[in-house]
């Protein structure tokens, strides 16, 4: 067996790593790129991996996408981050590599696939995979299987509405729940507040300056006691808890694995979503769930795209 | 190969067919019940059984039951219209019939996989099937694997939050989607409207006897043009629609197949949550989605709790 290699495709940079067929990845390498378009993505995808595999012939390749992504082709509906829409990547990738199995894949499925077969979720029947981070992603594996849908945009729960004409979210739609407990969006929500004269002590936090305010530092500012900055979060919190509850309502998981940037840094928000969870979900689908942290850090989603394409 | 028996365990009454193993059921037998005790109703189960089968050996029972099913044991969690609490229902049946495969499953489920299997879901990558009538119900079949959730309590939609601190749902908590979309709480609704001195042209249509109202009579009273009647169909239409919505965005579904009495009967509020669900949910999914009637009415929970026993 050739060389695996698994690739997290983010908004910024390509990182990237070897993988042996037991879920170990070596050093990760990291490669900033331009947004450049789908072809000149393609080539330095290729050129990465070929650097990784040392002359090695590349065996198995896959790719955790910022997007909607076929399932099977690895064609790309729509990458928002990277402004890509309607790409063959998949098929350019497959041209550049043959005899390579290669597979494209959402970001949050690899990740729920990583963490499902090498990290948290290991054991689960139904691991659900939860990441709060600047958007609100999910991932499924059950039984063995991922979950990816009819056309692969399964586990889009941050795009279910918590209200008509609600709060405008970066997807172009209004009232989804990311729009509400997404890290960008609570970002934006309290620079907005500080620049009105509210919560006086977050500005102090962000040392005077507005642009520098974010959800960590909030959260560190409830902690610390802050009652007008503890509504904010009791509002946001409730609401990350009923997008849970749909989750674990409609999935019934043994295992919850969460993660995400938000959910690290913000225990106050974290406590007010798990206790909503506990309080809204039905007791036997509560009573099923293991709540645990994700442990793959940022190596989940490179482990779990090389592993779908060995699998393959 | 024996005879296959499938039953639907009802509030009031037990449904029962042979069942062939490509899914034709034979003439379906009704016979009420007293929401006996488990035992009881074991008994009654297997002597129906043993009657449709005539003299022949029964191979394999399914029975879709109302309720919370732990998959494999087919022991009952609860069951709330029968007063049921941690039952060993599968064990009971099985003593009763030695040799015998035997399936007990949630009803939605069971009819989820009859409608998959040979009704308006067949093939589907991912068949989501959503019941609206007294309750809420969902269920899933993804390339042919009946989601039961880790636990067996999958697909309650009818029961993710919609609110805090919302209307008080059968299940005892609040908030549920189906505390404002089941069949059975819009009727609550409508007749303390109409005891109130509102939607005159509602009593009316009721004979003058508030006690008659129902959903579908409401439904056409809409249709008629009665304002403030739509204005409360607007809302219930739109909460259906954010439930499809947030089942279709986690699941991704090529065929959303719906059924249930408030669906069936009640076309100005089917439009309502249609149109809902069309402007909610993202493109790709929504492109992906065929929405069809149920077609195989009563017996698609015969069916498929038959198919499931003969498949284990």
């Amino acid at each position: 067996m050739g060389i695996l290699v698994g690739v997290d495709l983010g908004g910024t940079h390509l990182r990237a790593a070897t993988v042996t067929s037991d879920g170990q990845a070596g050093p990760v390498v990291r490669k900033a790129h331009g947004r450049e378009d789908a072809r000149t993505m393609a080539a330095a995808v290729v050129a990465l991996a070929a650097d990784l595999a040392k002359g090695e012939p590349v065996d198995a390749l896959g790719i955790g996408f910022p997007g909607w992504v076929v399932p099977g082709t690895g064609h790309v509906i729509r990458g928002p981050n990277l402004g890509w829409m309607d790409e063959p990547f998949g098929q350019m990738l497959r041209s550049a590599l043959p005899g390579a199995r290669v597979v494209v894949v959402n970001d949050l499925k690899a990740i729920a696939w990583g963490e499902s077969r090498f990290g948290a979720g290991r054991g689960a029947k139904v691991a659900g995979v939860v990441f709060v981070g600047s958007g609100l992603g999910t991932g499924v594996v059950t039984n063995g299987v991922l979950q990816e849908g009819a056309t692969g945009v399964a586990g889009e729960l941050g795009h279910a509405k918590v209200a008509i004409d609600g709060e405008p979210c970066g997807c172009g739609q209004r009232g989804c729940f990311e729009a509400y407990v997404g890290g960008a969006n609570i970002d934006k929500r309290l620079r907005a507040m500080v620049r009105d004269g509210k919560v006086p002590a977050l500005l102090e936090a962000a040392g005077g300056e507005w642009e520098r305010v974010h959800v960590g530092m909030a959260d560190a500012v409830v902690r610390s006691g802050d009652s007008e900055l503890s509504m904010v979060w009791q509002e946001i919190g409730d609401l990350l808890g009923l997008a849970l509850t749909a989750f674990a309502s409609v999935h019934n998981p043994d295992k919850l694995v969460m993660g995400g940037g938000v959910w690290t840094t913000c225990p106050a928000l974290r406590e007010i979503a798990t206790n909503r969870l506990q309080a809204s979900l039905l007791p036997p689908a509560w009573d099923a769930i293991r709540m645990v942290d994700a442990t793959l850090g940022d190596s989940a989603g490179i482990l779990g795209a090389a592993s779908l394409a060995a699998s393959r």
